[in-house]
């Protein structure tokens, strides 16, 4: 029995004594303990090693005191295991040498058996549940399949995606093979992650705001429709498409128990469009961890008022950003857990 | 008077006969002709020179045939007129190489005299009014004060702008002094526009987007208010704060003539949010003109079917990509130009 199960009963719509909190890349670079480990071994040896990603899962638990750990890895783990070259370099971000762009592309990328290719992931997971001695749970995540389209596609990082939505637009027969082979392979990665262990489920549509609300009902979310119906009985999951602010009542109505929203939408707006049967997460600006501590500390607790008692995991809006001092990320996650309602 | 006075009629909000269109950055990129002049002078001497910035400007009306003009320059000319360095390098970006970080910073910052400062700009418009002789309107444009204030604090282009929200939230009565003093200039800017002949104006703030909605009020909007309101009575003035459809509301009552809007919302929900006394303009996404042709014409009628007839006008969401072909974009102002309701 897991000894701080907040988030789980948030997640159910069980009244809590406080509203749970963890962040978004919370293990990541703004922790100088995490920058000693990256200096030492590649961003793939990190993933691939339970050990490392292990260590890695569990340091803002101990030194932020977040009330979930979520998984060290990437999304572009799964594009790997489907047969494609990622390159993860350090502040520069991912590169697929040879993207998908025609047909005949398709040729090079598989539904691969996740336990030869992602076996890692599992005995990581097995390994961070055992340290984590049920103290929290663990969140796993994989990323939503339009958002690995994206970087398999354009290749890499980019502001519009156009390459990926001009692929998408000029052949989508293509496309939606594609997308399908992606929610195939996702599906079978989620439900091995929730057989190691993991608590819970998170999919990532980092790209999914970038999309016309038709778009993402098209490219999107009739993928992710089929990703949570295939897990949502086993452990709760968390959507997060972020901008995609138009579609929460349909992301809502797909049995998600949690949907992330991002800064740039009022709680209380998002609330109206989501409806009341759904745990909303978020929506710290990353940037104002950037503020003085004061101003955190106030600006914490004027979200938590604009959320309200229950159905609510505070969280930030993104990931957080690796010029945050770590005295802030505290002062972020101890104002949550001082206050009440 | 004007042989093509469409968007004129349109911001009113009167009907016309049909939909007009112009695209953002239609003097840019993806046009060979440009691409010549601006391989011979560099991009200020391109802007500063006012036969060179009229050539840029008249190009997509003789090319692609749009019912607008608009001014060709650059939203940065504002903070060099204000004491700033700016470098525009191509294809890397602003580069602005003595940002503003500090409260001693802004003795580096004044309000000028915009007719010694920007006077290239009004004998630019000059010259364009005299060859476009009455063909269509010419816009004139600013950038919002949030969105100078992102660039003459961050530096750079930027995914989120955290160092200039960062100053924002660490020293607000120093941000408020910036913003207040971009605002000036850029009222005495505007003013001088529509002394040298602009027809419209129409205000960038590309990076509203990236606020909270209520950060957005008070970061951008108040300042948006104070220069809608000197120079409405004098044209009809277009506010565009890409991504922030929260605010359509709020900004529909400034007494701005229209709202512009990128395609990350449902043209009747933006309807829904602006009201019915604002013209809206947009909102077709830019990769999508990447797309067949076929299929360009059919996603623009269904853009037109979404907004109906009257206070609408055809644009994109965001400017135009440099990879797009010329045909497309004809493609795309041909369509608008000859469907009927």
């Amino acid at each position: 029995m897991l000894k701080n199960d907040l988030i789980l009963r948030t997640l159910r719509g069980e009244q809590t004594e406080r509203t749970p909190v963890w962040m978004m890349r919370q293990a990541g670079r703004y922790l100088p303990e995490y920058i000693v480990i990256r200096n030492k071994y590649g961003f793939f040896e990190r993933c691939q090693t339970p050990e490392l990603a292990c260590e890695i899962t569990i340091q803002p638990v101990d030194i932020v005191g977040v009330d979930a750990a979520i998984l060290f890895s990437d999304i572009l783990v799964v594009p790997q295991a489907m047969g494609l070259e990622v390159q993860l370099k350090e502040n520069v971000g991912p590169l697929l040498p040879d993207p998908i762009k025609l047909a005949s592309d398709m040729a090079r990328v598989r539904v691969p058996d996740v336990d030869e290719t992602l076996g890692y992931v599992f005995d990581a997971i097995k390994l961070i549940k055992q340290e984590l001695n049920d103290r929290v749970p663990l969140i796993g995540f994989a990323g939503a399949p339009w958002t690995l389209l994206c970087y398999m596609v354009q290749g890499k990082g980019s502001k519009t995606f156009d390459e990926a939505k001009a692929f998408c637009y000029a052949q989508p027969e293509v496309a939606h093979q594609l997308l399908q082979m992606i929610t195939d392979t996702t599906i079978a990665y989620l439900k091995g992650q929730i057989k190691a262990g993991a608590d819970v489920l998170q999919l990532f549509d980092s790209w999914g705001g970038l999309l016309s609300p038709t778009d993402f009902e098209n490219l999107s979310l009739r993928y992710i429709r089929q990703i949570v119906a295939a897990v949502k009985d086993e452990v709760p999951t968390i959507v997060f498409a972020k901008g995609a602010w138009h579609s929460l009542e349909a992301m809502a109505a797909t049995g998600a128990a949690g949907l992330g929203i991002d800064w740039c939408i009022d709680p209380k707006m998002a609330r109206k469009f989501a409806g009341n049967n759904v745990t909303l997460q978020g929506n710290f600006d990353p940037a104002k961890l950037l503020s003085p501590i004061p101003v955190i500390e106030a600006e914490v607790k004027s979200m938590l008022q604009a959320f309200g008692p229950g159905r609510h995991i505070a969280n930030l809006g993104h990931g957080i950003l690796p010029n945050v001092p770590v005295a802030h990320a505290q002062a972020f996650v101890n104002t949550v857990k001082e206050f009440r309602f």
